[in-house]
Protein backbone atom coordinates (compact mmCIF):
# COMPACT_ATOMS: atom_id res chain seq x y z
CA UNK A 1 0.00 0.00 0.00
CA UNK A 2 2.86 2.55 0.93
CA UNK A 3 4.35 1.56 -2.48
CA UNK A 4 1.28 2.56 -4.63
CA UNK A 5 0.54 5.61 -2.20
CA UNK A 6 4.57 6.91 -3.22
CA UNK A 7 3.96 5.38 -7.65
CA UNK A 8 0.84 7.92 -7.24
CA UNK A 9 3.22 10.98 -5.97
CA UNK A 10 5.99 9.90 -8.40
CA UNK A 11 3.72 9.82 -11.01
CA UNK A 12 1.82 13.29 -10.41
CA UNK A 13 5.31 14.90 -10.19
CA UNK A 14 6.21 13.42 -14.03
CA UNK A 15 3.53 15.26 -15.33
CA UNK A 16 4.41 19.03 -13.72
CA UNK A 17 8.23 18.04 -14.41
CA UNK A 18 7.23 17.96 -18.09
CA UNK A 19 5.34 20.95 -18.18
CA UNK A 20 8.77 22.70 -16.43
CA UNK A 21 10.50 20.73 -18.98
CA UNK A 22 8.38 22.19 -21.86
CA UNK A 23 8.61 25.62 -20.61
CA UNK A 24 12.61 25.62 -20.46
CA UNK A 25 12.46 24.23 -24.65
CA UNK A 26 10.26 26.94 -25.12
CA UNK A 27 12.58 29.71 -22.97
CA UNK A 28 15.99 27.92 -24.61
CA UNK A 29 17.00 27.33 -20.89
CA UNK A 30 19.56 25.06 -19.84
CA UNK A 31 18.42 23.21 -16.56
CA UNK A 32 20.83 21.13 -14.52
CA UNK A 33 19.64 19.67 -11.46
CA UNK A 34 22.62 19.36 -8.74
CA UNK A 35 22.08 16.87 -6.01
CA UNK A 36 24.69 15.34 -3.62
CA UNK A 37 24.79 14.91 0.59
CA UNK A 38 25.01 17.94 3.05
CA UNK A 39 28.91 19.11 2.71
CA UNK A 40 29.53 17.68 -0.46
CA UNK A 41 30.32 21.14 -2.11
CA UNK A 42 27.16 21.89 -3.99
CA UNK A 43 27.33 25.52 -2.95
CA UNK A 44 30.90 25.97 -3.28
CA UNK A 45 30.94 24.51 -6.83
CA UNK A 46 28.19 26.78 -7.60
CA UNK A 47 29.72 30.15 -6.11
CA UNK A 48 32.82 29.06 -8.76
CA UNK A 49 30.86 28.39 -11.09
CA UNK A 50 29.07 31.65 -11.67
CA UNK A 51 31.88 33.57 -11.44
CA UNK A 52 33.75 31.55 -14.34
CA UNK A 53 30.32 32.28 -16.44
CA UNK A 54 28.48 35.48 -15.52
CA UNK A 55 30.16 37.41 -18.11
CA UNK A 56 29.11 35.38 -21.10
CA UNK A 57 25.98 33.29 -19.98
CA UNK A 58 23.30 34.39 -18.13
CA UNK A 59 23.02 32.38 -15.07
CA UNK A 60 20.07 32.29 -12.40
CA UNK A 61 19.46 29.62 -9.34
CA UNK A 62 17.01 28.07 -7.42
CA UNK A 63 18.26 26.86 -3.62
CA UNK A 64 16.25 23.85 -2.17
CA UNK A 65 16.85 23.48 1.74
CA UNK A 66 14.96 22.29 4.21
CA UNK A 67 15.19 25.65 6.63
CA UNK A 68 17.72 28.47 6.45
CA UNK A 69 18.27 31.26 3.40
CA UNK A 70 22.05 30.85 3.81
CA UNK A 71 22.83 29.20 0.91
CA UNK A 72 20.46 31.75 -1.32
CA UNK A 73 22.32 34.36 0.27
CA UNK A 74 25.78 32.79 -0.68
CA UNK A 75 24.55 33.35 -4.35
CA UNK A 76 22.73 36.38 -4.28
CA UNK A 77 25.96 37.77 -3.10
CA UNK A 78 27.40 36.81 -7.04
CA UNK A 79 24.19 39.18 -8.25
CA UNK A 80 22.36 36.49 -9.57
CA UNK A 81 19.21 36.01 -9.29
CA UNK A 82 18.32 33.98 -6.88
CA UNK A 83 15.05 31.68 -5.27
CA UNK A 84 15.17 29.96 -1.92
CA UNK A 85 12.64 27.06 -1.68
CA UNK A 86 12.71 25.92 1.86
CA UNK A 87 11.16 22.58 2.04
CA UNK A 88 10.07 22.66 5.63
CA UNK A 89 11.17 19.56 5.99
CA UNK A 90 11.20 17.29 2.83
CA UNK A 91 13.96 15.55 1.57
CA UNK A 92 14.00 16.62 -1.97
CA UNK A 93 12.46 19.63 -4.55
CA UNK A 94 9.97 18.55 -6.76
CA UNK A 95 8.44 19.55 -9.89
CA UNK A 96 5.82 21.65 -8.15
CA UNK A 97 8.04 23.35 -5.95
CA UNK A 98 10.61 24.50 -8.61
CA UNK A 99 7.96 26.05 -10.77
CA UNK A 100 6.53 27.65 -7.83
CA UNK A 101 10.23 28.81 -8.08
CA UNK A 102 10.30 30.31 -11.48
CA UNK A 103 8.00 32.73 -10.79
CA UNK A 104 10.59 34.64 -9.06
CA UNK A 105 12.68 34.71 -12.34
CA UNK A 106 12.02 36.60 -15.82
CA UNK A 107 12.78 33.25 -17.92
CA UNK A 108 13.28 35.04 -20.92
CA UNK A 109 16.45 36.15 -19.53
CA UNK A 110 18.08 32.98 -18.87
CA UNK A 111 20.52 30.77 -20.52
CA UNK A 112 21.55 28.86 -17.58
CA UNK A 113 19.34 27.63 -14.65
CA UNK A 114 21.26 25.62 -11.56
CA UNK A 115 19.10 24.49 -9.12
CA UNK A 116 20.73 22.89 -6.02
CA UNK A 117 18.67 20.09 -4.41
CA UNK A 118 18.41 19.34 -0.71
CA UNK A 119 21.58 17.60 0.71
CA UNK A 120 20.76 13.96 0.53
CA UNK A 121 22.39 11.34 -1.98
CA UNK A 122 19.10 9.42 -1.91
CA UNK A 123 16.06 10.96 -2.57
CA UNK A 124 16.59 13.52 -4.69
CA UNK A 125 17.36 11.33 -7.37
CA UNK A 126 13.59 9.78 -7.56
CA UNK A 127 12.06 13.10 -8.62
CA UNK A 128 12.54 14.91 -12.06
CA UNK A 129 12.28 18.64 -12.00
CA UNK A 130 12.14 19.43 -15.72
CA UNK A 131 16.03 19.59 -16.15
CA UNK A 132 17.71 18.61 -18.59
CA UNK A 133 20.87 17.10 -16.90
CA UNK A 134 21.17 15.89 -12.97
CA UNK A 135 24.75 16.43 -11.60
CA UNK A 136 25.95 14.30 -8.72
CA UNK A 137 28.74 15.94 -6.30
CA UNK A 138 30.20 13.70 -3.91
CA UNK A 139 33.34 14.03 -2.14
CA UNK A 140 36.15 11.67 -1.30
CA UNK A 141 35.95 11.45 2.58
CA UNK A 142 32.00 10.10 1.94
CA UNK A 143 34.21 6.75 0.92
CA UNK A 144 35.39 4.47 -2.42
CA UNK A 145 31.84 2.44 -1.64
CA UNK A 146 29.24 4.79 -2.19
CA UNK A 147 28.22 3.80 -5.82
CA UNK A 148 26.69 0.21 -5.03
CA UNK A 149 25.21 1.26 -2.03
CA UNK A 150 23.52 4.34 -3.32
CA UNK A 151 22.93 3.67 -7.01
CA UNK A 152 20.22 5.31 -7.90
CA UNK A 153 21.90 8.56 -7.64
CA UNK A 154 25.12 7.35 -9.94
CA UNK A 155 22.13 5.64 -12.26
CA UNK A 156 20.09 8.91 -12.99
CA UNK A 157 23.41 11.58 -13.21
CA UNK A 158 25.03 12.57 -16.89
CA UNK A 159 28.15 13.98 -14.49
CA UNK A 160 29.52 13.13 -11.32
CA UNK A 161 32.05 15.75 -9.76
CA UNK A 162 34.30 13.92 -7.10
CA UNK A 163 35.19 16.84 -4.96
CA UNK A 164 37.84 17.66 -2.11
CA UNK A 165 40.34 15.52 -3.74
CA UNK A 166 42.69 17.74 -2.04
CA UNK A 167 41.85 15.90 0.81
CA UNK A 168 43.11 12.31 -0.74
CA UNK A 169 46.42 12.55 1.01
CA UNK A 170 45.27 12.34 4.28
CA UNK A 171 42.26 9.61 3.40
CA UNK A 172 42.06 5.77 2.62
CA UNK A 173 40.36 6.16 -0.79
CA UNK A 174 40.63 4.10 -3.42
CA UNK A 175 40.06 5.48 -6.91
CA UNK A 176 40.53 2.38 -8.92
CA UNK A 177 37.47 1.07 -6.86
CA UNK A 178 35.47 3.87 -6.54
CA UNK A 179 35.51 4.34 -10.82
CA UNK A 180 35.01 1.18 -11.37
CA UNK A 181 31.81 1.19 -9.30
CA UNK A 182 30.42 4.08 -10.85
CA UNK A 183 30.85 3.01 -13.91
CA UNK A 184 29.88 -0.49 -12.94
CA UNK A 185 26.81 1.32 -11.82
CA UNK A 186 26.39 3.85 -14.87
CA UNK A 187 28.14 3.01 -17.76
CA UNK A 188 27.73 6.18 -19.40
CA UNK A 189 28.31 8.67 -16.83
CA UNK A 190 31.25 11.37 -16.58
CA UNK A 191 33.30 11.51 -14.16
CA UNK A 192 35.15 14.56 -12.90
CA UNK A 193 38.21 14.82 -10.25
CA UNK A 194 38.25 18.04 -8.61
CA UNK A 195 38.47 20.27 -5.53
CA UNK A 196 36.62 23.39 -5.17
CA UNK A 197 38.93 24.70 -2.82
CA UNK A 198 42.12 24.66 -5.16
CA UNK A 199 40.17 24.71 -8.11
CA UNK A 200 42.24 21.56 -9.82
CA UNK A 201 39.64 19.89 -12.21
CA UNK A 202 37.27 22.74 -12.42
CA UNK A 203 38.02 23.92 -16.41
CA UNK A 204 36.60 20.08 -17.19
CA UNK A 205 33.16 21.18 -15.68
CA UNK A 206 33.11 24.80 -17.32
CA UNK A 207 33.71 23.42 -20.18
CA UNK A 208 30.81 20.79 -19.91
CA UNK A 209 28.24 22.94 -18.73
CA UNK A 210 29.06 25.68 -20.86
CA UNK A 211 28.88 23.76 -23.73
CA UNK A 212 25.27 22.32 -22.69
CA UNK A 213 23.93 26.05 -22.15
CA UNK A 214 25.24 26.87 -25.62
CA UNK A 215 23.55 24.42 -27.18
CA UNK A 216 19.83 25.30 -26.15
CA UNK A 217 20.58 28.56 -26.61
CA UNK A 218 18.77 30.54 -29.47
CA UNK B 1 -3.04 15.79 0.31
CA UNK B 2 0.34 14.69 0.47
CA UNK B 3 0.89 16.29 3.88
CA UNK B 4 -2.08 13.87 4.64
CA UNK B 5 -0.39 10.76 3.51
CA UNK B 6 2.85 10.98 5.21
CA UNK B 7 1.34 11.97 8.44
CA UNK B 8 -0.98 8.61 7.63
CA UNK B 9 2.29 6.56 7.00
CA UNK B 10 3.81 8.04 10.24
CA UNK B 11 1.29 7.31 12.48
CA UNK B 12 1.09 3.57 11.30
CA UNK B 13 4.93 3.56 11.99
CA UNK B 14 4.15 5.12 15.24
CA UNK B 15 2.16 1.89 16.41
CA UNK B 16 4.64 -0.86 15.32
CA UNK B 17 7.52 1.19 17.02
CA UNK B 18 5.90 1.34 20.06
CA UNK B 19 5.42 -2.59 20.00
CA UNK B 20 9.25 -3.03 18.98
CA UNK B 21 9.59 -0.67 22.40
CA UNK B 22 7.41 -2.81 24.13
CA UNK B 23 9.44 -5.86 23.37
CA UNK B 24 12.64 -4.59 23.90
CA UNK B 25 11.82 -3.45 27.18
CA UNK B 26 10.70 -7.00 27.97
CA UNK B 27 13.54 -8.40 27.17
CA UNK B 28 15.95 -5.35 28.43
CA UNK B 29 17.68 -5.10 25.11
CA UNK B 30 19.12 -1.40 25.09
CA UNK B 31 18.43 0.05 21.60
CA UNK B 32 20.31 2.40 19.63
CA UNK B 33 19.37 3.98 16.18
CA UNK B 34 22.82 4.93 14.43
CA UNK B 35 21.92 7.80 11.99
CA UNK B 36 24.09 9.84 9.51
CA UNK B 37 25.17 10.95 6.04
CA UNK B 38 26.52 8.38 3.54
CA UNK B 39 30.35 8.23 4.53
CA UNK B 40 29.91 9.81 7.83
CA UNK B 41 31.22 6.54 9.56
CA UNK B 42 28.74 4.69 10.58
CA UNK B 43 29.91 1.35 10.23
CA UNK B 44 33.65 1.97 11.49
CA UNK B 45 31.75 3.82 14.86
CA UNK B 46 30.23 0.08 15.21
CA UNK B 47 33.14 -1.74 14.50
CA UNK B 48 34.97 0.29 17.18
CA UNK B 49 31.95 -0.48 19.04
CA UNK B 50 31.54 -3.72 18.96
CA UNK B 51 35.46 -4.43 19.81
CA UNK B 52 35.41 -2.45 23.02
CA UNK B 53 32.42 -3.94 24.26
CA UNK B 54 31.72 -7.11 23.34
CA UNK B 55 33.76 -9.07 25.88
CA UNK B 56 31.16 -7.38 28.85
CA UNK B 57 27.69 -6.45 26.88
CA UNK B 58 25.70 -9.11 24.34
CA UNK B 59 25.69 -7.22 21.37
CA UNK B 60 23.50 -7.59 18.01
CA UNK B 61 23.26 -5.09 14.95
CA UNK B 62 20.65 -4.65 12.78
CA UNK B 63 22.27 -2.86 9.39
CA UNK B 64 20.18 -0.77 7.07
CA UNK B 65 21.03 0.28 3.49
CA UNK B 66 19.36 0.40 0.19
CA UNK B 67 21.42 -2.06 -1.82
CA UNK B 68 24.44 -4.21 -0.97
CA UNK B 69 25.08 -6.65 2.19
CA UNK B 70 28.83 -5.38 2.49
CA UNK B 71 28.09 -3.45 6.09
CA UNK B 72 26.76 -6.49 7.57
CA UNK B 73 29.67 -8.26 6.27
CA UNK B 74 32.24 -5.92 8.17
CA UNK B 75 30.01 -6.64 11.55
CA UNK B 76 29.71 -10.14 11.29
CA UNK B 77 33.36 -10.56 10.84
CA UNK B 78 33.08 -9.30 14.63
CA UNK B 79 31.29 -12.84 15.36
CA UNK B 80 28.37 -10.82 16.15
CA UNK B 81 24.49 -11.91 15.58
CA UNK B 82 24.03 -9.28 12.57
CA UNK B 83 20.78 -9.12 9.89
CA UNK B 84 21.20 -6.96 7.07
CA UNK B 85 17.63 -5.07 6.01
CA UNK B 86 17.97 -3.88 2.29
CA UNK B 87 15.30 -1.32 1.93
CA UNK B 88 15.54 -1.59 -1.90
CA UNK B 89 15.66 2.78 -2.56
CA UNK B 90 13.66 3.44 0.73
CA UNK B 91 15.81 5.75 2.29
CA UNK B 92 15.33 4.92 5.38
CA UNK B 93 14.19 2.47 8.40
CA UNK B 94 10.79 2.03 9.53
CA UNK B 95 9.78 -0.13 12.34
CA UNK B 96 8.28 -2.60 10.42
CA UNK B 97 11.78 -3.38 8.66
CA UNK B 98 13.35 -3.53 12.17
CA UNK B 99 10.49 -5.76 13.40
CA UNK B 100 11.26 -8.34 10.38
CA UNK B 101 14.95 -7.66 11.29
CA UNK B 102 14.00 -8.64 15.18
CA UNK B 103 13.62 -12.33 13.69
CA UNK B 104 17.08 -13.21 12.93
CA UNK B 105 17.90 -12.75 16.48
CA UNK B 106 17.64 -14.29 19.94
CA UNK B 107 16.08 -11.61 21.98
CA UNK B 108 17.00 -13.42 25.21
CA UNK B 109 21.02 -13.08 24.26
CA UNK B 110 20.92 -9.63 23.78
CA UNK B 111 21.97 -6.56 25.82
CA UNK B 112 22.64 -4.49 23.42
CA UNK B 113 21.12 -3.46 20.19
CA UNK B 114 22.39 -1.25 17.56
CA UNK B 115 20.80 -0.12 14.52
CA UNK B 116 22.83 1.69 11.64
CA UNK B 117 20.08 3.12 9.62
CA UNK B 118 20.81 3.92 5.95
CA UNK B 119 23.09 6.78 5.10
CA UNK B 120 20.74 10.81 5.20
CA UNK B 121 21.10 12.96 7.28
CA UNK B 122 17.61 13.93 6.67
CA UNK B 123 14.76 10.82 6.35
CA UNK B 124 15.59 8.91 9.38
CA UNK B 125 14.86 10.89 11.55
CA UNK B 126 11.04 10.82 10.95
CA UNK B 127 10.88 7.38 11.85
CA UNK B 128 10.93 5.54 14.98
CA UNK B 129 11.65 1.99 15.14
CA UNK B 130 11.01 1.53 19.01
CA UNK B 131 15.19 2.77 19.74
CA UNK B 132 15.64 4.39 23.17
CA UNK B 133 17.91 6.62 21.83
CA UNK B 134 18.72 8.50 18.51
CA UNK B 135 22.65 8.47 18.13
CA UNK B 136 24.05 10.85 15.17
CA UNK B 137 27.39 10.68 13.51
CA UNK B 138 28.69 13.48 11.48
CA UNK B 139 32.14 13.98 9.91
CA UNK B 140 33.97 17.48 10.18
CA UNK B 141 34.09 17.26 6.15
CA UNK B 142 30.19 18.00 6.08
CA UNK B 143 30.43 21.23 7.08
CA UNK B 144 29.84 23.61 10.20
CA UNK B 145 26.50 25.03 8.94
CA UNK B 146 24.46 22.27 8.87
CA UNK B 147 23.02 22.11 12.36
CA UNK B 148 20.23 25.40 10.92
CA UNK B 149 20.13 23.64 7.82
CA UNK B 150 19.46 19.77 8.37
CA UNK B 151 17.79 20.66 12.16
CA UNK B 152 15.66 17.70 12.67
CA UNK B 153 18.06 14.96 13.31
CA UNK B 154 20.04 17.31 15.79
CA UNK B 155 16.55 17.56 17.44
CA UNK B 156 15.76 14.39 17.98
CA UNK B 157 19.43 13.14 18.83
CA UNK B 158 20.29 12.35 22.79
CA UNK B 159 23.97 12.35 21.68
CA UNK B 160 25.95 13.70 18.12
CA UNK B 161 29.31 11.84 17.03
CA UNK B 162 31.65 14.63 15.69
CA UNK B 163 33.57 12.45 13.23
CA UNK B 164 37.04 12.62 11.44
CA UNK B 165 38.06 15.11 13.78
CA UNK B 166 42.00 14.37 12.61
CA UNK B 167 41.41 15.83 9.49
CA UNK B 168 40.36 19.17 11.19
CA UNK B 169 43.87 20.97 9.95
CA UNK B 170 42.89 20.25 6.56
CA UNK B 171 39.65 22.19 6.86
CA UNK B 172 38.41 25.60 7.68
CA UNK B 173 36.13 24.20 10.41
CA UNK B 174 34.61 26.58 13.33
CA UNK B 175 34.28 24.60 15.81
CA UNK B 176 32.34 26.90 17.69
CA UNK B 177 29.90 27.98 15.20
CA UNK B 178 28.92 24.11 14.87
CA UNK B 179 28.07 23.57 18.45
CA UNK B 180 26.72 27.03 18.87
CA UNK B 181 24.14 26.50 16.39
CA UNK B 182 23.93 22.72 17.63
CA UNK B 183 23.37 23.51 20.55
CA UNK B 184 20.60 26.40 19.98
CA UNK B 185 19.07 23.40 17.75
CA UNK B 186 18.90 20.88 20.64
CA UNK B 187 19.94 22.72 24.04
CA UNK B 188 19.91 18.82 25.39
CA UNK B 189 22.55 17.49 22.94
CA UNK B 190 25.66 15.30 24.49
CA UNK B 191 28.64 16.53 21.80
CA UNK B 192 31.24 14.24 21.23
CA UNK B 193 34.48 14.93 19.42
CA UNK B 194 36.02 11.86 18.01
CA UNK B 195 37.91 10.05 15.21
CA UNK B 196 37.35 6.53 14.66
CA UNK B 197 40.61 6.75 12.85
CA UNK B 198 43.05 7.73 15.90
CA UNK B 199 40.09 6.37 18.66
CA UNK B 200 40.45 10.04 19.88
CA UNK B 201 37.48 10.58 21.66
CA UNK B 202 36.15 7.43 21.31
CA UNK B 203 36.53 6.09 25.45
CA UNK B 204 33.78 8.68 25.99
CA UNK B 205 31.32 7.43 23.74
CA UNK B 206 32.02 3.83 24.81
CA UNK B 207 31.33 5.31 28.50
CA UNK B 208 27.89 6.58 27.39
CA UNK B 209 26.70 3.51 25.44
CA UNK B 210 27.82 1.14 28.08
CA UNK B 211 26.20 2.95 30.72
CA UNK B 212 22.84 2.86 29.11
CA UNK B 213 23.20 -0.52 28.03
CA UNK B 214 23.84 -1.54 32.10
CA UNK B 215 20.65 0.10 33.09
CA UNK B 216 18.66 -1.73 30.44
CA UNK B 217 20.16 -5.10 31.88
CA UNK B 218 18.52 -7.40 34.50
Amino acid sequence: MEIKVVKHILEANEVIASQNRKLFEEKGIYVANLMGSPGAGKTTLLEKTIEKLKETKSIAVIEGDIETSRDAERIAAHAIPTVQINTGGACHLDGNMVRGGLEGFDLDQIDLLIVENVGNLVCPAEFEIGENDKAMIISVTEGDDKPEKYPLMFQVSSVLLLNKIDLLPYLDFDMERFQGEAFKVNPRLKIMNISCKTGEGLDNWFRWIEERTSKKGS
